[in-house]
């Protein structure tokens, strides 16, 4: 049950975005930008970005809402995001997707974790600087919307099919802000 | 120096947001509406849990700033912030912002920290639901925000003064995304 009353029984984190629509109307802006703009990295390599540092962070909702939405974008599907949540080394992804996953990792730490080294190792497996750019602020958004999700202690879904229809209706409409019900 | 190449010399996060203008825009929209958009908590005092938080987070650039501006909007100015970013409980701020804090020092360690003890404790002080809220989300903010900074390694303003300036900027302007240079 929710830290407070959102006068609304949305699980995860439309119920907030619900509950003060004026944030809300942002970071959905945010999430959509970053997840489904514009970008050189495909938008099931973004959602993976996005479901592994929620894996990282325990944030059951978002892992699963996002692993949900990589997987219904990338070969291999829910096989392979769960591989590359559990070891991205060892996982079916490009060397690049896996050194943007090293940077993510780090930033999950600390933004101070991300060192040189990880840089290089990302510019060698081909990751321009803007994809490099892209990774860390996909990453730190997530340890914002992770801890907004789990801070409140909002709901999840009592049925799990919920994430697919999830999946589907961004894969669909985007991340535009869901209509007050 | 930062780790990409961002073709522009703005320390922090102004940098970050000239680089890409399209994340830019939303983020400056997302720390407007949290920090100077309508709300029972003053802008000094929201300030303060977001500089209270990059104190946690240990992120230089936005503790500096974000101090400045909570110092330049609050009884006791410098004083006061330096207090509370050390030991909220015993600085010269109310209980309720107190309360506050200790909820924004959960969050900034992981979501599922913040206790149902910490929310009574809030309640009890006098915080209403969406000011337990807007707490909860401006820490989780920062913790995107600061990893962002530190995660792309921006440079520290020259001169330390450029903190206060800043601020001044802020309190008067706002969060407007800057022009471009």
């Amino acid at each position: 049950m929710p830290h407070i009353d959102l006068g609304n029984d949305a699980p995860g984190i439309p119920g907030l975005l619900r509950y003060r629509p004026d944030t809300g109307r942002v970071l959905s802006e945010l999430a959509e930008v970053l997840l489904r703009g514009p970008s050189t990295l495909s938008r099931g390599e973004r959602e993976l970005i996005a479901a592994y540092v929620s894996t990282l962070n325990r944030c059951r909702y978002c892992s699963s809402s996002h692993g949900a939405t990589a997987a219904a974008q990338l070969p291999g599907g829910t096989s392979t995001v769960a591989d590359a949540c559990t070891d991205p080394a060892a996982a079916p992804i490009s060397g690049k997707l896996a050194a943007l996953l090293r940077i993510a990792a780090a930033v999950q730490v600390a933004g101070t974790e991300v060192g040189e080294a990880d840089i290089a190792a990302a510019r060698m497996a081909g990751a321009t600087d803007a994809e490099i750019h892209d990774a860390v602020l996909i990453a730190a958004a997530f340890c914002m919307y992770n801890r907004y999700v789990d801070g409140l202690a909002t709901a999840l879904p009592a049925d799990p099919a919920a994430y697919q229809e999830s999946a589907e209706r961004i894969i669909t409409y985007g991340y535009a802000p869901m209509p007050a019900t």
